[in-house]
C-alpha cells in the first residue's frame, strides 16, 4: 500500500456525538481526497489508500482489528472477534468517481463504523459478530467494470478485465492491483477468495442516487432489489431518403416519424404496466441522424437509437423486451421501415434476501420510520454478494442532486437514522 | 464564353422524330457534360457553356436567332420574331448539380426547342412569338444560391451572393459570372435587366423531382404552385438528464421522450389537415442528442432537432407553424421541459398564375392527358418570374427517382406529351 500521511492529529473517540464525528470523518476524506472540484479516489491508486486510511485510524483509534483480504479489500472487526464465526458483514466502497461526490461508497462504511462504535461503547457482546468490509473498485469510471472489489472475491473478474487501462490509457488494472500489493494470480485464475460461510448477511448502506426519497420524504428506506437491465447500444431504424418537399406523406418512409411512434408506443405500455404494478424504466438515451447525410429538406433514411430497459424483475424485462420487438415490427409494417439490433445485453437483477428485506423492514419501523422499500436502479457490490448466494439487503439514504457529481447532498442526520436501522437489524437477531 | 467544341458532326435537321431528335440532344449533353459518374455542368463555368453550345448548335441548324441577356442567359427566336413583342417564354435551365441526372433542367429546354421546331415546320405565324429562354445557375449546389440566373435579371442577388465561393472554396460568383463575359456591376447595383412587359408568359417544363406522376400513371401534368416553407435550422429540446436506473418515470423529464410526442402530435395533425385537403408536408431532417454528454443509462437531458412545413399556402404555413408551437408548449408543460428555437425563416410561396394553369390544363385535356395538377415542393426559376409579376406556369414529365442524382429515369415519350402540351397551349391562345 503506498505510503499516505496519517491523520495523526485527530483524535476519533473525542466527539460527543455521532453527527460530530460523521461530519469529522467527511471533512478530513474531503482534505485527504478532494480534487479541487469534487472528489477522486481511483480504486487501486494512493488516492483510495488515502480513504482507506482514514477509515483505519478511526478503527485503530477505537481498538478495532483490522485484516486486508486477498483482494486488497478490508475488514474491520472489534477486539472481542477473532474473525473465524459467521458475521454480518456491513460492507461499502472507499473509491469514488472522477470529480464525484463524497457520499457515495463512503456513507456506507461510515455507518458501518458508527455500527462498532455503538457496540464497543455500548459492551454488548453478540452471538453473531458485525464486521466492516470496506471494498475497493466498486465503480467502473476507470476500468470500465464496475464491483471489481467484490467481484475479485467471487472469482469472476477476467482476463479482460485484468487488461484494461485506466480511464483507457494508464497502467492495467492487473498492473494497479500488484501495486497495492495484492496477488493477481489467485484473481485471474477465479479463485474464490470469500468464505460465504463465514457471512450471516451482507448488509450495505447506500445513498439514495435517485429523487425518490427526497419527493416522498424518507430519510431512510430498505432496498427491495437491484434492477438488471436488457440493452442495445445500437439500433438502427432505416426508411428511405428522399426531399422534403417533392415526396408527399402517405409515400414517406420517414425513420425519424418511425422512431416517434416507437418511441411514443413504449411511452405509452410503460405508464400502463407502472399502473399495473410493475418495476420498470425505459430510456433512450442515445438518438441521432446520420450527420454524413442529414439536412434540414431531406426526408431521414435513417436514425440510430440505443435501447435500455430496467427491472427487478426478470420476467418484466423479457416482458418488455418482447413489446419493444413487437412494436419495432408493427411500426415497420405500418410506416416502410426496418430495424437492425445490434448485440443485446443482458444483465440479471439482483434479489434481496426476503429474510434481510423483513429483517431491516422490521427494524426500519422500530427506527419510528416508514418501511417503504424501494428498488435500487443502479448497480452495488450487494448484487455481486447477493447473487453468489450471501444473504444480502440493502438501506438507502435520502440525498439530492443524485450521484457521481460534487453537488450530492446526504443529511448528516438521514446517515444516522439509517445506520439506527442497520444497528436495530444485527442487534435484534443476536 | 470560354471556346468550347463545337458540335458541327451532328446534323441536327436530320432526324426523322421528335423522339429522336431528343435522344441525340441528350446523347450529346452526356458526351460534353458527363463527369464518369453523372452530369456536372457548373454554373457560370464551362460545362454550363458546353450544354448551351448544344442547345445553340441546335438553333442555328434550324435558323433560329440567338441572344444573350444582361444576366447571361441565352434567348433563342425564331426567324420572323424581331424580338421586340410580348412573347411566351419556355424557359428553364442548363446548369446541373454535381454527379445530378440529365435531365434536370435541360428536358425543359429540350422542350422548348421541340416547340420552335415545330413552329418553323408548320409554317404557322403567331400574334404572341414564342421564345426559349436558357437561364443559368438555378442550381443552389455550387454558390449556396438557388436561381441565380433568374434572380440576376430581377435585381434580387445581394453582395453576399455574389462574394459566395463555387463549394465554399473556389472563384466567387462575381469572378465567375465576369469570366462569362457578364457586366457584373447592374447586377450588384440590383437593377431590373428583364422587360416584363416582353413576357406575356413564363412557362417552364420540368422533370417531376417526387414520385406521385409515376405512383398515379400520369406523363404530363400541370403544377398548382410552388411550396414555401417555414423552417428551424436548430431546435432544442431541454429537459433534465439524470442516472436512467434510479430516477422513475413520474420525475423524469425526458428530452428524447418529450420530442417523440411532439412528433407523434405534429404527424396526427398532419394526417387531419392532408384529409381536409389542405396541402401541407412535414420534415424534422436532423435529431441528435449531444454526443458530449449522451449515454445509454443517461436520461437524455436534451436533444436538437430541424424542423420544417412546406404548403403551397401562406394561410397553412402560419397556421401549421402555429400549431407547432403551441404543442411544444402543451408538450412542455405535460413533461416538464422547454423548447429554444433559432431564427425562423421564412419562404413565399410561388402562386402560379390562375390564366395560364386554366390555359395549360385547357391543353391538357386537349391532348388528352388527365388534367390533374400537382403542387411543386422544390423551387424553380417560375417561382422567381411569377414573384416578378410574370404571369406564369408549369408542366412537370413524369420521372423516376428523384433528382439531383444520375439515376433520373425520364421516358422521351412523357417529354413529348409535356412539349404537346406547351403547344398546344401557346398556339390555341395565338
Amino acid at each position: 500500500m503506498t505510503a499516505v500521511p496519517a491523520t495523526t492529529v485527530i483524535d476519533w473517540t473525542a466527539f460527543a456525538t455521532e453527527h460530530e464525528l460523521a461530519d469529522a470523518i467527511f471533512a478530513e476524506l474531503g482534505r485527504q481526497t478532494g480534487d479541487g472540484v469534487g472528489i477522486t479516489r481511483e480504486c487501486y491508486s494512493d488516492r483510495e489508500d488515502a480513504a482507506l486510511e482514514v477509515f483505519c485510524s478511526i478503527a485503530r483509534a477505537y481498538g478495532f482489528a483490522i485484516d486486508t483480504d486477498a483482494a486488497g479489500n478490508m475488514v474491520v472487526r472489534m477486539a472481542g472477534d477473532d474473525g473465524e464465526k459467521a458475521a454480518h458483514y456491513i460492507g461499502s466502497h472507499a473509491d469514488s468517481v472522477p470529480q464525484g461526490g463524497n457520499y457515495d461508497g463512503a456513507a456506507g462504511i461510515v455507518a458501518g463504523l458508527m455500527c462498532l462504535v455503538r457496540l464497543a461503547r455500548s459492551g454488548r457482546e453478540l452471538a453473531t459478530p458485525v464486521r466492516v468490509l470496506m471494498l475497493r473498485g466498486e465503480e467502473s469510471a476507470f476500468y470500465g467494470r464496475a464491483n471489481i472489489g467484490s467481484r475479485a472475491l467471487f472469482g469472476i473478474l477476467d482476463d479482460k478485465d485484468l487488461a484494461a487501462r485506466s480511464r483507457g490509457k494508464g497502467r492495467t488494472l492487473a498492473e494497479a492491483m500488484a501495486a497495492t500489493g495484492i496477488a493477481v494470480d489467485p484473481i485471474r485464475n477465479g479463485e474464490i477468495l470469500f468464505d460465504t460461510q463465514k457471512a450471516a448477511s451482507y448488509l450495505e448502506l447506500h445513498i439514495e442516487q435517485g429523487p425518490v426519497m427526497t419527493d416522498r420524504a424518507l430519510p431512510a428506506a430498505v432496498v427491495s432489489g437491484i434492477r438488471g437491465n436488457v440493452r442495445h447500444r445500437k439500433v438502427v431504424c432505416r426508411g428511405e431518403a428522399g426531399h422534403s418537399g417533392t415526396i408527399p406523406r402517405w409515400w414517406r418512409k420517414d425513420a425519424v416519424f418511425a422512431f416517434a411512434d416507437l418511441v411514443g408506443r413504449l411511452d405509452e405500455h410503460w405508464r400502463v404496466l407502472l399502473e399495473r404494478g410493475l418495476d420498470l424504466v425505459v430510456t433512450t438515451g442515445i438518438v441521432g441522424t446520420d450527420p454524413e447525410e442529414h439536412a434540414i429538406s431531406r426526408i431521414p433514411g435513417e436514425v440510430m437509437f440505443s435501447f435500455e430497459v430496467r427491472s427487478q424483475s426478470h420476467d418484466t424485462l423479457e416482458g418488455f423486451y418482447e413489446l419493444f420487438r413487437s412494436e419495432c415490427r408493427s411500426v415497420g409494417q405500418l410506416r416502410g421501415v426496418h430495424f437492425d439490433f445490434d448485440d443485446r445485453v443482458y444483465t440479471e437483477p439482483a434479489k434481496m434476501d426476503a429474510g434481510i428485506i423483513a429483517m431491516l423492514t422490521r427494524a426500519a419501523e422500530d427506527c419510528g420510520l416508514d418501511p417503504q422499500t424501494l428498488p435500487s436502479g443502479a448497480g452495488h457490490d450487494a448484487a455481486v454478494f447477493a447473487n453468489a448466494g450471501v444473504p444480502s439487503g440493502m438501506v438507502f439514504v435520502r440525498n439530492a442532486n443524485g450521484s457521481h457529481n460534487p453537488h450530492e447532498a446526504m443529511d448528516v442526520d438521514d446517515l444516522i437514522k439509517g445506520t439506527d436501522v442497520l444497528y436495530k437489524a444485527v442487534t435484534s437477531t443476536n
